[in-house]
């Protein structure tokens, strides 16, 4: 069960309103790396976990992942309310108010038309958020690998807004955000290996011929070897021939049908067969004005 | 550039025909954790990555990735085949032939009547795939992590496709594929601790305050202590009260507006008003039938 | 700031795992009238609200639904439980995990093969859950009118599941869920009729001439007439002619354009210029084995 | 059936060509509140009605809708008619038309360059229309709410536009669909309140004891009181214990598991426990170079 | 502007209920090679195109698409109005109500629960329909072999849909349907012959190098000639070596930068630069509870 | 199985950075007439076509595309390379870097926010690319059509982006992949035509009253005749009259219910039957302020 206090995690003071920045956070409210991403990674994974200790680390922080969706949330709301409140009132002549959304810039004109200002699930770009950003699978060995990578992930996208960011209200909220990210990963990492033997993820182990294998698909003058093909560790497969039918077969597919079936697949061939011994006209010839032939 | 040779990575025998099981497959063919994703995802890391030893290796995994694709489209095709013909052919009648469809059960219906037994970028639920899987976000210490994760989830959705697989043809080839999948996170994690310093992901730093502190958001008689929120590494916070505005202020929003926008904004807030001391008549009312009392 | 108790709004004991029925619960967890779509519809409104009674309404029962979340993804977490387990640990034989797998109907193979068990962001058909299902616009009398609607709709899917489901802990839980949502239609209802003058929405009047036509546009014997187009509310317009340009204009479409425009748009009609007096050859005439004429 | 007269339902006139403008229509063409999301959601509202009445009123405003796409997606067309001739005949050199592709603003360049100036199915972002958008649900009292709903925000689009153009023509022609929204919702609630007895919508009653609880998860000073919450209606729920388990019961999710599930499920659990007695070495203490203490 | 008879464009009379043949049906409903689909391809091509014939011929065959939407619609509402009273009014027992459900088979549980048995803009997947399915970009030569190949696709689906109907007014209905296909793609095929000089589409000639050239890039025993690659009509570029860098350049990506983001460029590259000499403890090794070695 | 080289097939020599020009070519890359959306096409063909050339030719075709990816995925790339160091390594003040991020215009701030500078699967509109742009099904005559419209439609967008760019290395590139989408549809066209009776596509032969109909539904002054409906090869049917009911029946639909399931149906009538002979108040008269009647 969730409660609520109308205070925030930390508090939002923005120096003045700014459109175009605006709509630049909702990265984080609405976009893939954003904060409700977050909080549905772990908010789902807790529901299905039975690690009591788990669990309860996935409550934790899935509602802190809230918390901070509602302070980049303000910090939208904030930075949008002066054209808010002009664009519904109507303070100024058309020509002006077409002026001012224009020069906003980015894609904020979406923010102030369609979602009035208000922070909306989607991304600086105007995507809808989907819940394919969310890659929970079920299995914690799996998941908390995720959730390493996806604080790592946010860590980088509020550093970048940092980077362009000069109001001061504004960055002091994001550093803290982006501060949080990097504790989480760090707990993430540590309920990781607190499992025993967690790699690889799952029960079943791979075939031992193929589980060190490294093959060299993309070849030529850049090729470089390094700690992730060593012959230490790899057996480093370059030969081309080698990477065909690696189980030593005829590397084809193939399936046995049951003869019904294969007369039906015979007979679709051949009414829909290939007639490789004619030239024939063709629609680009007719569309090029080309002297008809006459079909074989 | 690419280049192609007619013969799989795996040979794919299939025992026999079977549109349900074809459709399980999809799931790593047009699914987020399948084979395109993981194609795409490192093929996309690879262009813009200017380290030579990686672009290398990105380049190296996602061309099997691709090939890895082709095996899995190989076997959905093969499992297909029959019911394919049979549908195009029309050789039952058609109770026969609807009977056939729901017969073999699962979302496979889908692959029949839309894609005619082929292949599509769809997981086993129908669901399209979306350019939303791909977490790529261009910094090599948060994409090495999510690669890693992806793996992972690979492998898993793997184990559980073996599980419920018995055709030793399909069975056989999808061993392998988990299996490249251990090799695959092998590479990464070498990648990624290659990378000296690469904890925290990016350049800026946390704010040492914040930065390891566990905020215990979720509390009752499930609260459990663990390695994640330790005394050794985090500050344990579970007061309530200090969660809220961490920064010490007043939890609070705010925006300084321009005088204009302060009155357009005023002027929202008066025509939009609350009414807080009336008990209005309301739809929900007119819809109980309730005995309607004149306004205020 | 949000808060959590790890224990539920209300107690879920599940009879027995029934993977469908799970699967059939999806629709209001990840689905467009389920419970993340209700707290995000509340809460993206609460952040950018200003009226201070209708915020803090907002924050509550975005808050409830949140909670409404949790006890609908408990119960699918429960539904699943055996399953999961089951096909984590590859308990039976391969044939068999595929039997029950198909056995449990619908579409709750996803879950298990791709999401492990565990709630995930789908519908009950696997369709991933979009912002797009949220229709917050930033303007509460539309906004209040949008909620309204969304707790009708959640209450009637609700209503469903309760007609399908015969386990009774479920039973019990979802009766529950569906009757907050009876709540919640009236505490928006009375939030609607608090803002004096509240229709139409917005701030700008209709034309007056087609605020109260009644356009009949669908004819024929099945046309009728009653509260929505009497003649006391509605002028109704039934003649065909008078739909047409109803500006007294000229009904088309124009534009000026600069003159090296208009030449630029000549040039390119001339270019593509569709010639009505030829009968000319075509792809399917060719496709057909048609005869083939010279064109012109 | 439908047919179609080649005048529009009202002229649009358009002064001169603009592709940012045209691109802002586009809200109302392709996007969430636009006439294709209408238009859809009453005719697939109308072909399941099997009230005479309703079904009859639905096809009318359904077909007008169809209409006002027209309309809509005409202005974009005159708007973008210009750019559109000098981008397919490359009237002026490279650097030119880039200059003049970048300075029209906002994301009019998607228009131009993969639509080539027509009106598309996407938003004034660009994002793709979605059958999400409709939120029919086959109900006929909720149904009509999402109704009244949908032309209460399309009615503020509409406003928004009117207030952002300055085009004499196309601020007339905004205007007149402005009001035809004003309209509709007046049918709508018409129509709703002819059904006697919509409220609560369905068929099944709520729970008593819950049907009239307000639910105060949202605490601290800014708590409010109001119409929503009255204790003439509601009974007011703000102790922060009362909100669990409101059934009285234990809070907690659980499932009674047979007993080959329960010996599965226990021994995933045992594989995958968190071992919450070691502080173990992890990725990140790697990432930061720390010292490496031997595991536990 | 458009008007509707309440008469269907072909009758509708189905013998009896069958949610699952309803949800096959919405194939052609919200499914992408649907109705909806063919509607909005032809409605927004019409609404740009500036030949008067042309686009008298996409309102037509729009305007007909939409009637045809309506005849699978109103299929959809028959084969489903059993069930949905059934449903809606509860008449069973919850136990009998979750076995027909169930028992209808595929995915025809979403139509009941979610939409209430009414026509729903998803597919026989449950797919959302999106406006990613039309693929008009406003340039006729492009554009109307977009619609062949669309009508193309239409007919095969109808074709499926039938084999695999037995009820006879069903059966009826969709012949005709799938008829009218085949009339619309003669219309599109005459349209777009009669455009003079249509192949290549547009104003821009290629580069006459490369026009002509067929890369094989797939070889292997299963190298195949045929009329697209023969020699009369192309060049076959068959050596691996010519397929690289056909300019005759280095094959390589290059950028001029200015000495200040050279020198950041430099910067970052310093900083994450893969140590490929090292062989770096991993987080796998980990995982796998290796004996931990000292870095370096 | 793919190969990789790690030469591209045309080389790429961007003269200077150009985020917004990147960004512009990001339409090719994860756009819908990009050269995934065409890898994918043709590798999902080949995959399941059982003609040995086709699926030689698709596959060539497939790897070609693939190719093409990685060239315009190189541009996207080089052009950004400026901005991304500059980012990453916050080289600016942070109002400077606002201040260019904002000037490179069009949608680039989302390429720069979020993907750090690298090619990402989004159009140049920030659309996350999806599987609903392939519309493979499976039937060659059908796939060869949509294939040759595909390559048309790409040929198109990049003829547009030719004409807005003017750096000259980035424009070499683009008309080389332009004229290599010419000699693709040519192969299509071939392939097509090679095979014997490909119309109408598939098995099942027309209806011969209605495979000849040109119905005339868009009527008025612009009613126009042409090849596509000349009396030659069509009926044309221009009485509104005669498009009803094309089949002679009624019109309607209809479906014979079992009497539980009619007495359903009558009973969900009943209860949400709507009162056609009151003028009941409803919530807009409310919010009106209107004086209130009582009901009935």
């Amino acid at each position: 069960m969730f409660s609520h206090n109308q205070r925030l995690q930390y508090s939002v003071h923005v120096h003045e309103p700014n459109p175009a920045l605006a709509n630049l956070m909702l990265e984080q409210f609405g976009g893939p790396q954003g904060e409700l991403a977050a909080a549905m990674r772990y908010f789902t994974q807790a529901l299905a976990e039975d690690d009591p200790g788990r669990r309860d680390m996935l409550f934790d922080i899935a509602t802190e992942e809230l918390s901070h969706l509602e302070v980049i949330g303000t910090m939208v709301a904030m930075l949008n309310k002066g054209a808010k409140g002009e664009l519904a009132e109507a303070v100024d002549s058309e020509a002006e108010m077409f002026r001012k959304l224009q020069g906003a810039g980015n894609s904020s004109h979406v923010t102030q038309v369609l979602y009035g200002g208000g922070p909306a699930l989607i991304n600086s770009g105007g995507q809808l958020w989907t819940g394919g950003y969310i890659d929970s699978i079920g299995e914690p060995t799996a998941d908390l690998r995720s959730n390493i990578a996806a604080e790592a992930r946010a860590k980088i996208v509020y550093e970048r807004l940092i980077n362009v960011t000069d109001d001061v209200g504004v960055k002091d909220a994001l550093r803290f955000l982006m501060t949080r990210e990097i504790a989480h990963q760090q707990s993430f990492e540590k309920a990781l290996y607190s499992i025993d033997s967690n790699f690889p993820p799952g029960k079943l182990a791979g075939m031992p011929e193929f589980a060190d294998a490294y093959v060299n698909t993309s070849q030529g003058e850049a090729d470089m070897r390094g700690p992730w093909n060593n012959d230490e560790d790899f057996r480093y497969v370059s030969s081309r021939e080698e990477h065909l039918a690696m189980d030593g077969g005829d590397g084809l597919g193939s399936v046995k049908l049951k003869s019904e079936q294969k007369k039906a697949v015979e007979q679709m061939a051949t009414r829909l067969k290939s007639n490789r011994d004619v030239n024939p006209v063709t629609g680009a010839m007719l569309g090029r004005g080309e002297n008809l032939q006459p079909r074989h």
